[in-house]
């Protein structure tokens, strides 16, 4: 069983050695997920308290799947299984952070790509010479079609 | 004056060159926030629209303060001020990615660490063994105390 325990101070979660994490209104935290191979940021998901119970009890990552509103064992349709090599959590409690190899081809984006952030935004001085997205990926690591078949584009508008 | 673009088709948000951000309900999207010095996660963010344009058009970060709930240019108080070398976006663009340098002692974190994610949590194997979450930084590179003097903690429980 995982202890979960209920916030009572901000010394304890804070700089406590207690597992207390805060939920949103959804009963969801945000978990950021790297590539422990490389330290390159893969993708953002979020969990409901049994994906959080399931990847620390198991160490694959767990998610939960807004758009299909369904508990998601990341890799279970693509193969691409994410094995927890480090879980760490904020000050707050309010957002994890994993760092996973991947099986298979080691992408983590639907789309097809390595990593989900696979396009630059210019800033600054880049912005003001011009607007449009950079793609940072030029192939994709598979094809989506063959990996996911017909099922449904989790993107929603 | 940055151009958002309302967002049309799943093609559009996933492979096309227009930035097409989604906000959740409260008007927000997730800032994931790394060190461009050695990759390492210092923060999870979020920004409004006003903080993410005010972010891509002078290239320093702005967040939203869900605490304060007011626009937030991170470094204001504290002289942390984080300068974005680049910014990314991610397939359903509803999470936005920044690699920073971060002025001053070079801290993210309001408790004084250098990353929000300043412990661990035992996962697999180790969760097993123990639960206790894991100090992974020993000292502050700061007090806050000096730094924020007797602002309010933003940690909510």
């Amino acid at each position: 069983m995982v202890q979960m325990r209920p916030r009572v101070s901000v010394e304890q979660v804070e700089e406590g050695e207690e597992l207390a994490p805060k939920f949103d209104e959804q009963g969801l935290i945000a978990c950021i997920t790297t590539d422990a191979k490389n330290g390159e940021v893969l993708m953002l998901g979020y969990m409901n308290r049994e994906a959080l119970e399931k990847t620390i009890q198991t160490g694959e990552a767990h998610y939960w799947s807004r758009s299909r509103q369904t508990l998601w064992h990341k890799g279970a349709s693509s193969g691409l299984v994410q094995t927890v090599e480090e879980m760490r959590i904020d000050d707050d409690q309010d957002a994890v952070l994993l760092r996973v190899r991947v099986a298979g081809s080691g992408a983590s984006c639907h789309v097809g790509y390595y990593s989900c952030f696979y396009r630059q935004v210019p800033v600054g001085a880049a912005h003001r010479k011009g607007q449009k997205l950079v793609f940072i990926e030029s192939t994709k690591t598979f094809d989506p079609q063959d990996v996911y078949g017909d099922a449904p584009n989790p993107t929603v508008l």
